[in-house]
């Protein structure tokens, strides 16, 4: 007799906003995931007065669909990946791999940095991968939120994370 | 002897923004063009001052690099379309196939529609295909830049059309 499958849970890719400073960027961040389906940690401190009521307050009403994980330092986030073996994936401007050469893997953590300065190197050199997004050598990065989309979107479409249309 | 291979110069993927009624938004697809080497179609009339110098004084110092072509109104760009045989892929959120199933050719030009109501219906019903991000379906959509960069990013992937790392 065949042994029975069992379709594993799914683990999602999620998404990781290192200290972010414009709360515009957040927002976008955050109706990403809210529309994709995908959580998105915010590690704190934030660079503008972050909640629930002032995104709220601020129009955002997609935050009462986003699901939106908190830490209060990079120290706890760091614990949170490691109590559930996570694997970091950096994006970085710095990054010697294509972010679409990249394999990803269901439970991967997508981190991006502050706009100003991105990640610490401690951060950086302690990331499982870091990638970036090709780009012309003599332009000026994508904005965070637009980098944000476009790895994980690559991230959803290798690890089946995006829904089917009914 | 075998034949000589000869390297056809690739035609890229363009994107195509018909009446962009928010200047923001229309700020970060020229962005995301310029940053990705990809031309950026506006068709007018535009829901706010559309001019380079506007942009540059707006802080949009990108749009040196930008690759902008304007059109006067949708029949000019239609006209466009048609002299270059190119095949016009809408993304609208009433589309039936999803953008992660669709298959895009070089030179394919993406259009996305007005913020508050997309394309007429007549431009809707001449597009060769219409696509959609499959999304959560209680949600709101995504912002119009988001959507442009997740699609963009994977026509660009499909046709080879991201610049390798050095």
């Amino acid at each position: 007799m065949p042994p029975i499958r069992r379709a594993e849970p799914q683990i999602p890719v999620e998404l990781a906003l290192y200290q972010p400073e414009i709360a515009p960027n957040a927002g976008a961040m955050l109706r990403l995931g809210a529309c994709l389906g995908v959580p998105v940690h915010i590690i704190h401190p934030t660079g503008f007065a972050f909640s629930r009521r002032a995104l709220r307050r601020g129009g955002l009403d997609y935050v009462e669909h986003a699901d939106i994980i908190e830490h209060d330092s990079y120290a706890h986030f760091a614990d949170w990946l490691r109590a559930g073996s996570r694997r970091l994936v950096l994006l970085s401007t710095k990054a010697g791999t294509s972010a679409y050469v990249c394999r990803y893997a269901p439970g991967d953590v997508l981190l991006v940095g502050r706009e100003s300065a991105g990640v610490p190197a401690a951060i950086a050199a302690a990331a499982d991968l870091a990638v970036r997004i090709p780009m012309r050598q003599d332009r000026r990065s994508l904005n965070v939120a637009t980098a944000a989309s476009l790895v994980l979107g690559e991230a959803l479409r290798q690890t089946g994370g995006f829904l089917t249309l009914k």
